[in-house]
């Protein structure tokens, strides 16, 4: 890739030329085959933390929307909640791994969610043109919630989802990007989490992938080494790995929310490493085969290379 | 209003119900005069404090909508802000009655307007069905603003709107909420006046009215006696009056932006006492002529009565 | 609802401005409910002749359509068609309660709903500005009829009804006000009972309501007793009352009409008195429960109060 | 014509198959020119009132749609409504040759314009199919009047024409038949002289032709003399007759209605003698040249067959 | 039809006007019954290549599409193909009829039926205006082909219909002109036969008709017999005809055509004599009753003309 | 370019995967700044008949297509014209470098163009998808021509185009491909230089660019030295250089519709060597300057970097 052929020097361009204008003609079947398709992304970890990452998020989902695709984006922000708890004095108080959210706490919850991690997300995106829209899931009913559990307080599980300002937005050239709080229908808000709400959008939508931005580098066969990374996995083994309790506890709500979204016809789900620069461009547009890919049934290897 | 006239009383129809079906008849020039126009009201003051009040307010606004007029809620939060900051342990600095803005005051604004009174607003709104969309000016690019003095920091100006999410949101059947946090062109944020934003959405709208709610009557000719209202004024004589400094300081913002969005194509502007039970309603569906009413040209008694 | 609370007072309103303010926003739950729905009303009787009550008719529809709902007025025109005939020396020959129609008469019937009663109709609707439009079955093709029996001459059933254009007129904002004289496919026209035509096009348009104004408080238990009103009634029911012959024979094709309506999909059917003013405010606005509601399964109180 | 040639009497064509290919071949130039443009036609006279007439007359409208016209029928009806007089007893009084309308006269002359001539055209086109619209002016808005003169009565003047319902039905592929009643902005309705009407309306709808049939072969220049007929002749000149006095009186509405519908953008204005069959057929199909064309420029001859 | 009456004699009108509106007249109710249809045109034969024949060929098409209907034109070009090899020197070879075509054949027929035939009749039917435009099957992936016998070379068959562009060509107004190229996935082009291909696009269009144009009066009883023309057949029985071994070799394709297409859903097959001047015009605006039609079920005679 | 950063090896990502991922996140600000304009390619030389470079012409179009642009690719076609014309052994005259073009020529032209040089553009580009569809100048009326002298028989010269079905096809995804035969509005077809075409097309299209594909690097200061490209120039000084007599013969075609195009609206002309792999992306997507780029003022260097 490094030799500039003849043709090429003549009209005096370098090897750096000749290297993007091949690889933008790689990128060609991939721009094809994901035109018009829907891809929520589940953001967080330390590709939200840190600002040089953050920036990379930024242009690559700009990227996807300018080569056709529709990327919408779904964010939590439990580190930020978590701060800004501690600021203001108040304890965290978690049961079974769950935040317990009383009316003070679901008040900061939502405040740093909706008008802190969704605003930074946006102003982020719309550094490329006015483009980016939050939302969170309270704004035109998009999402019902109840409470999961009384004792947990202002938790909430998804009862309904309504994707209709979502799609009017993605028809209008924008890209949404939606804070997990719900509201059931007495408008009592909940917060839920995101990986929930992310796999549950994808399926209202139909989305031709749900990925997932972690900072692991995917499904570990042992937590503890991560070079026993799956790459592939059907979700009926993830079902029974779910039953099995071997699944690490965290991982949880992530794999359950990817395999419901896969088993109500989304068509590929993606545990990614979001501390990887440009991972999901890596995952669209190349044949790295990164991180974990979960699909109904198998895929045989050589018929698709993402 | 009281007696019952016969063939009522033989339908088995008491006098509130007479009553009531004479005064939906006397609405029907009103909301013919106003359908399918754009009323632009910025919230604020009491009315967005007192529960009881917030919750008419959310009636009214959802009324205005349904009988075909097409309302956009624009709000800022100051009292909101300084109890946030107080309970951060940060110090509210103001110079000429404006607070001197840093990185982390800007923050802390964007978190509450955002995330904490704009969702109140939406939540509110929706529990009438899911009308409500809560924007802030950074959503597809709606208000670009820019530094308003180096050493109020991130104090902006609105530099420019760009209505068109409104537009789309308002033929959506939605009712916009917006706060009053712009972006420049690099994605640096920005709190702004909301009495300010909320002028210069309207003029971007070309709406039919602007309505500003606070805690006074109206314009008063001497702020100590509040039965000294002003209830039509024209542009001309407020700019004589803004030239004359003469006003109450606190006013100067609102009255400027009253003056800039009338002269700039709003055709009337009122300053209405947001503590006075369904207001809004009072002001656009009778004669009662409550408030201050701003417009271009004097209006002659007699031939429109709002 | 008489007292004028302390801001009001301080904002100079009154109590009816009060008063309205307060009836305004109980509407809000009506309005919402039907919006976006059709109702069909049958207009007859006294509400037609009496030239207040016709003003009121109309204000009252034209409110309808100004809040949201989709109002289509069909009328028919007996006694204007009797008294056009005394005044041309024709006689009028009756069978079995059905005027017998020959061509002269079917003229005249014509000649009086289209070109008489309709206008008139058009007319004082119109004067709250350019919405209603006159149309006879004829017209487009909306009512194919057939004829009821020969010794009737030119007295038809409905056969089809092609509800096409009435449902653009009200697409573009238009109130469709229709006259009951159908078409043959060889273009011999009919006249029809309107109660029976009211009742086709509210099925064909999928109403949510369909209101019969008449001169009588509703379905009475005995008619010679206005006290022994129905104020409920399911189509089973009153399947049962027309089988039974109690009926009062004026009543017939109207209930027919009623329980054909009801049981082919529109949600409720309304006898309504239309010597009440404002009558189809009252049913559709308050709670206030007048005349007979027809449903096909009973409406259990409290769930619903209209 | 009438020779077959050889291979069409190999296929078993006659004479009269083959007329009739070579003709829609000759209309083919006539259909594209008019493709898709307005034709308002004034009907009236022999033409209404001939059965045998008025089918042909309905099925050449019908055609004129079929070809891809847009053909708008407006009619009066001055004998039928002296008739419906005369039967119910009331005098006709004239006064400079309009008929002074009092409110009877006037309800008895809507009465019998919508309700029987309107109904009639109506009708005999629908026999072709659910096209036929029947509107009056009074429809959604379509004219406003003024009184023409108080000792006149209800005779009005078009102060205002609102095309936009006419507009609305062509483009659903309907024909509206438009009788020449309208209402000023009180309600209170007018008779007006259809040959106004139909001037006015063809104006307001840029017309490319208006077309008024009557029972005299066109413009003569001797009345008396039928064979004096003015086959062109453009608005100037026309003006100058005008003023001259020397037109037959009966004939002044028609022509003052031409001269200012072609004045105001018309293309061409025709009058044409209802009684011969077809006649709107050959005036647009073929080159005969019957009738007086009024433009407005004189058109060279050569350059344009119609 | 050759007498004037004496209205028309009075008006100007000849003897030919006269029959000119009346056919006209009765032209009406063949174009209303097939307004807004598909009629698919196989081109070819002499009507191809008699420059008199083709001009009124494509008079009568534009005058089709005049009148409402929506006429699709595909042609081959077998003659002009063998020419052109002719004056290149290349010698054709056939088998079992099928021209053998190597890759320089196949270049040759796209070029010359793209290239020149297409391109002829595009020429001839726009100089009635900007109507036709000239498309392989190739354009836009309309026919996607496969290979028919590798012995046979590039000769394709039709593997599936994409009547995309074409349905959207007709929207717009336009007259799609299709030469019988096809492409399969991997975009070699293949030569098929164009009575095939103009069977599967009607039938992937759910035309009214498909008329194929050929030097033959139809199908005959006897080959050798012009006047043994069987006027009407159903697919059954030409499905016997055709397994019996009977039918004449060239007719074979055509015949199989016309019935696969009636079985798919196409109503009407015609085999017409193209040498017939304005033979598609007799068919389809007289009761001429010419060439043979060809339906799924038998046609009652007096139900139907056509 | 070519060490791995650590969390992409961690991730299993190789150098070229990052390289990959960084290049396409360069490509963003092009790709917004071109989204949803028209780009007019002039295709010809030898990127048009070396089959390697033909290919990526196609994809490089096809991605231009996916990644937001319109473009629309013109082309003639003289050497495959001459080759035709030896192989029927038929003459070519040239009169001042224009080739005589008797009726013979035109034919051959017009089969050649259309039937085989845009044959293979289409082919090759449908090998990405059914996007490519194409279009002589006579479809539709794109190009109306007229005899550019008589000696020179039928070589044309544009006189109007009539691009609505271009933009039509553009907004249904398509990519025409237009040959450069125009027709006079008899019907007559001229065969016109592909050059001054691709300009007027451009223009009328208000495209954003026309690029201008050839075998030479661009424009020379001196013919003779390949190093004397100019890189940039403005109209001004090419009107100059064109009065001057200095240009190349075969250069002066081309640089006047250059010229014609800009200073009709088009912003930039390029003339680019097609010789070179992907010169079209390298032109839109890198800062590579390579060819003449032709604007109308002066483009100051660093503000703009293609």
């Amino acid at each position: 890739m490094t030799e500039v052929p003849a043709p090429y020097e003549a009209a005096g361009a370098t090897a750096e030329h000749v290297a993007k204008a091949e690889l933008l003609t790689e990128m060609l079947p991939y721009i094809q085959r994901f035109a018009g398709q829907i891809v929520v992304i589940k953001y967080g970890g330390n590709a939200m933390i840190d600002a040089a990452l953050a920036k990379q998020f930024a242009s690559d989902v700009v990227l996807l929307r300018q080569v056709g695709m529709l990327p919408v984006v779904v964010h939590g922000g439990g580190p930020q909640i978590g701060d800004m708890m501690k600021r203001l004095g108040k304890d965290a108080v978690f049961q079974d791994g769950l935040r317990v959210t009383d009316a003070e706490t679901l008040d900061i919850a939502r405040m740093v969610l909706v008008g802190k991690v969704n605003r930074d997300i946006v102003s982020v995106l719309n550094v490329h043109g006015p483009r980016a829209v939050g939302l969170s899931g309270q704004d035109a009913g998009i999402i019902t919630a109840e409470a999961r559990d009384p004792s947990l307080g202002f938790v909430g599980n998804v009862r309904h989802v309504n994707p209709m300002i979502i799609t009017q937005l993605l028809s209008e050239g924008l890209i949404p990007v939606i804070a997990t709080i719900g509201a059931d229908t007495t408008g009592q808000a909940y917060n839920i989490n995101a990986d929930t709400v992310a796999g549950a959008i994808a399926a209202s939508l139909n989305a031709a992938k749900i990925i997932y931005l972690s900072d692991v580098p995917g499904l570990l066969r042992d937590v503890e080494d991560p070079t026993s990374l799956i790459n592939r996995i059907t979700t009926p083994d993830l079902r029974t790995k779910l039953a099995s309790g071997e699944l690490d506890g965290g991982m949880i709500p992530k794999i359950t929310a990817c395999v419901d979204a896969v088993d109500e016809g989304v068509e590929r789900a993606h545990l990614l490493d979001g501390r990887v620069p440009h991972v999901i461009l890596l995952e669209i547009f190349t044949n790295a085969g990164i991180g974990t890919m979960i699909t109904h049934d198998p895929v045989v290897d050589g018929t698709d290379a993402t």
